[in-house]
């Protein structure tokens, strides 16, 4: 009993070391416990809530990093970034985001964080997007928390183009899907 | 000379006809006159100007055939609209809509337009986004008009999905073309 527990306890701080953004909900269904379970073992573990891990994570600043637009115009919140490789920002579904009438997020709203993300993560003056393509793969609803992840994976130089590719995740489960061509310049 | 001006007026007649939304300026170019000339050839005509025009057509209210959603929810103003044939829209681009640092237009908002202008003519309850192919063809700046024209492509009504097809102009520029696939349900 005492080692399936203990050997629980050390999945769950790998879980969390990977993926800092997963609910407390999403960990009792991995692990096929309560959420009260999680609860105290993450108590043991000394493992912060949810809402503090994001907020540890928030309080690194990024304004100094990002160089092709003011951070406050990014949609989302910006958690991680390493200009021309990766980038990683959180948004959080709201009523206004919604269609009323289904409480379905607007795809505008996913386009959004996406895109800016997409012009975040490029390291020059000027990006601005020429082209994307874009899959929507499952409806967000209100109250869920989106997490874009963009990974730069082409640079052209010489063509002033970069391609970036940006998967959007609810949990696991991959909700929009995009790939950006983005003018870049560094004047 | 007199012949001259009454040929003139024929042929603005005609263009604000085919085009309402066509402001003094670009009239003025494109008859190689000045806008003074335009304006006092409109007087003489009892042409209404452009934001007359405008609020001319936008008196008519569409609320009662946009099915898809409340006609609020739509980004920009509706100018007519065909249901499950074609639609236009006016969005002007104001400040709270460009990047401060080159008051380009943010492309989401660009998107954003098009996406709910190919929601509203869709003739069902339910219409969603599932994928979008788009292209940014040209900046758009602060101060200008954006004029979309959504045309439906294509009704496989077998698969509950339809093809969009939204080109966005300033003047006669094109500065947006985009290509959605819609998911679509009567309930």
């Amino acid at each position: 009993m005492k080692m399936i527990k203990k050997e629980r306890q050390k999945r769950l701080q790998d879980t969390i070391n990977n993926n800092p953004f997963i609910t407390d909900e999403e960990l009792a269904e991995q692990f096929q416990v309560s959420v009260q379970t999680i609860r105290l073992d993450r108590l043991e573990l000394s493992i912060p809530e949810l809402r503090e891990r994001i907020k540890n994570v928030a309080e690194k600043r990024f304004d100094d990093e990002v160089k092709s637009l003011p951070i406050d115009e990014v949609i989302g919140e910006i958690i991680d970034i390493d200009l021309d490789k990766n980038a990683i920002s959180i948004f959080e579904v709201k009523k206004e985001h919604v269609f009323k009438r289904n409480s379905i997020a607007r795809g505008h709203h996913l386009f959004a964080q996406a895109n800016s993300l997409a012009v975040a993560v490029i390291n020059d003056e000027l990006a601005l997007t020429a082209k994307a393509n874009i899959h929507f793969t499952r409806s967000v609803k209100e109250g869920e928390r989106v997490v874009a992840k963009a990974k730069v994976c082409d640079i052209h130089n010489e063509k002033d183009h970069t391609i970036v590719n940006v998967d959007s995740f609810v949990g696991n489960e991959l909700v929009f899907k995009g790939e950006f061509e983005m003018f870049r310049n560094s004047k």
